[in-house]
């Protein structure tokens, strides 16, 4: 798992946490496509991913809300979600929160 | 990995997200027990934890800011804190969050 640098707060995250179905169905590939599109978006920060296939939590950085908004409506993204709900998650969780305080330690 | 429930927002998040040194090192005990240590704070609402040993994502939910510093300061937390920068952890980010908006999914 990578770590994603993010600049001082305030900004936004979005904790998204979910349980699968069985089977990938697809899923992977879209997971793939989601992260890269999501880079391309405006007001992208940066994006954390862990998990297997019982479960997993993805966190993504915003710089304001507006981006958070704009990223829920993109067209392909619009597509996932309906295939998500569909096909790939038993159930899951999507927080927005806004970064208040934040810091960070790099062993030297 | 088991989803948080939590109330409807505001509440707030700690976004723990860390790559860890190599071996175990008493680090999955501690793990445990600060778990069971933080369930017993006041204000705690959940966790959620996915990962493996390259990097993990925690995030525990809180009533209110307080709640998070004072679990900050609690006396046998502090310690694991402590041995979390000598030997646990090669680097972490932690993010203090004001959970504003919040919606699920659950496939019926």
């Amino acid at each position: 798992m990578t770590l994603a640098q993010s600049p001082a707060p305030p900004y936004w995250a979005v904790i998204f946490t979910s349980q699968r179905t069985d089977g990938d169905q697809g899923y992977a590939a879209m997971a793939e496509r989601m992260e890269a599109l999501a880079k391309e978006q405006p007001g992208f920060l940066g994006l954390e991913h862990a998990g297997d296939a019982s479960g997993s939590i993805t966190v993504s950085y915003w710089r304001a809300p507006e981006d958070i908004t704009a990223w829920k409506a993109q067209v392909e993204h619009r597509e996932a979600q309906r295939l998500g709900r569909e096909t790939w998650y038993a159930r899951f969780q999507l927080r927005v929160c806004k970064v208040e305080r934040a810091y960070g330690f790099e062993r030297t």
